[in-house]
């Protein structure tokens, strides 16, 4: 099979042994994979693939048609539409993955969304809810909502009934954002008012503000870093507030607990996708041979919607 | 009545009219009361007491008699000896207090333990398993553990199967805070290893320590910043190990949060101090005429356990 490859800090396209699907696992015939800021790490050596998955070929997000059943697995058939938030190998033609990790893909999204889905919803579900306990009335601040994972986090606050206030630095992305359904977007440092979760997308930063922002037991949840890291935390008024801080990642997590993260979208997160309530905004598709060029347009910025590597049927 | 009463900054003894137990409420004549930090930030004008508690008699804590029971009262008879973590005045010789605020004093617990009980443990108790989700197997650092808060923490700890790690720089304390059970007493920045739950009651310069040693999905509850609000925080770090940092304080609480910590402690830690596994240090007794030279006793600092102003037949 052909796949996007890391070499020496380029992608390339190159021929790698075809998988096979082991015990649990099942086989894709990949049709749509997202380009995420976890690969443009890898690609700079900065972020290497946990062990169990392909080292060399980066991929988040995986979407396509199981071709072949592995032993011990009950999900899913071969033809059954499936997606997936994976270790890493997403971004090549065949990929084996562990049954538990997959979701089927509803109708209401094609190819390029399927490609878009699991790692921007799996990682905001997972913040918003699990980490944040954000509930329906609560007013919900999301720093860098521009973003995959920013634009993913809008839509599920909102359709979830809470108040999302959206700050986006470039302005060009207000509109758009505003349509996913952010109540009120506004830039950096022109957020007002008290907020009971703050999704922090941004980085150290906006720290400080953001204890300032926090309601009373209101939560600030951090899961990106880009600004920096080393933050200064009131912890005066943090008691004050009664509020915490939590931070995480989903890459690093154990199997199981990435097959609850899977199971939580699929119950509360795919219904909404099956209503339309939900979409995945895509920027734009490129075809596997096109990978480096898919990622000097990631790299490049200032895009909302996912970039995304279409295969087969899926560039069709 | 007479109360330790705070005027200009000191503390004195003086006059002041019986209250009277109004809808809801139980009439304690009070038999013990101990001192807390909060008392002395009270004295100095820093720390007012919350709306509808006396606002000029200080005192957290508070165990006696119950000698009379409003109207809507069915928790408790005249006669019955209680105890509880009330918003202020505790240090006077009757107090009227919600009925549900109010826990049973144990057997195993004379006067002055009563009087020193509810505001350390009730503390403790939410800070480690409410807020810490401190569990069975876990291992628990306690910063500043020869405090009030930090001896019921490490009983509460090691009753509940964590391994203590008790961090106290007065090395003369020691062997003390060992045999209420903690596992090891390590001076600050010798506490090796990670931890899944850390206690922090001395303030910000732990905190980057604090983060280093944090286990996966460690937590870190800060409930007192004597040393320092302040604090740096390397959000990489604590996105590594998906960790929490809570901070809270009791006081400021709404009266049915209050209650819901009172049937906590009730419910989790009264059977402990039955059973004689958890005991309550109480390092000197004042009568209630001595109240400023207790004060005095308490601002000096240095003492492992609680002092307590004892009145009436608690004196005795």
């Amino acid at each position: 099979m052909r796949a996007a490859t890391v070499r020496d800090g380029e992608i390339v396209v190159e021929e790698h042994p075809d998988p096979t699907p082991a015990h649990g696992e099942v086989l894709i015939e990949v049709r749509a994979a997202a380009l995420n800021g976890a690969d443009m790490m890898q690609k700079r050596g900065l972020y290497p693939a946990p062990p169990g998955w392909p080292q060399d070929i980066p991929g988040l997000d995986v979407a396509g048609v199981v071709s072949e059943c592995g032993s011990n697995t009950s999900r899913f058939r071969p033809g059954d539409r499936v997606m997936g938030f994976v270790g890493g190998g997403g971004q090549g033609e065949l990929l084996a993955v562990h049954e538990r990790l997959l979701m089927p893909v509803p109708e209401a999204l094609d190819w390029a969304q399927a490609g878009g889905f699991a790692e921007v919803f799996t990682t905001a579900y997972d913040a918003l809810f699990t980490q944040g306990e954000l509930k329906a009335g609560e007013r919900l601040l999301i720093h860098g909502a521009a973003g995959g994972v920013g634009t993913a986090a809008v839509q599920l606050g909102a359709t979830s009934g809470a108040t999302v206030v959206a700050s986006v630095r470039n302005t060009d992305h207000h509109d758009a954002v505003s349509e996913l359904g952010a109540h009120e977007v506004v830039t950096p440092d022109d957020e007002q008012g008290k907020y009971d979760v703050i999704l922090e997308l941004v980085g150290a930063p906006n720290l400080p503000g953001n204890v300032k922002a926090l309601n009373t037991l209101g939560r600030i949840v951090v899961i990106g870093i880009g600004a920096g890291a080393k933050a200064e935390v009131n912890l005066g008024a943090l008691m004050g507030c009664r509020g915490r801080i939590s931070a995480s990642t989903l890459r690093a997590r154990p199997f199981e607990e990435k097959a609850i993260a899977a199971r939580h979208v699929e119950r509360h997160v795919l219904p909404l996708v099956e209503r339309g309530e939900i979409t995945v905004p895509i920027a734009e598709t490129y075809s596997l041979d096109d990978a480096p060029a898919a990622y000097e347009r990631f790299a490049a910025g200032g895009k909302l919607g996912k970039i995304v590597l279409t295969m087969g049927e899926g560039a069709t």
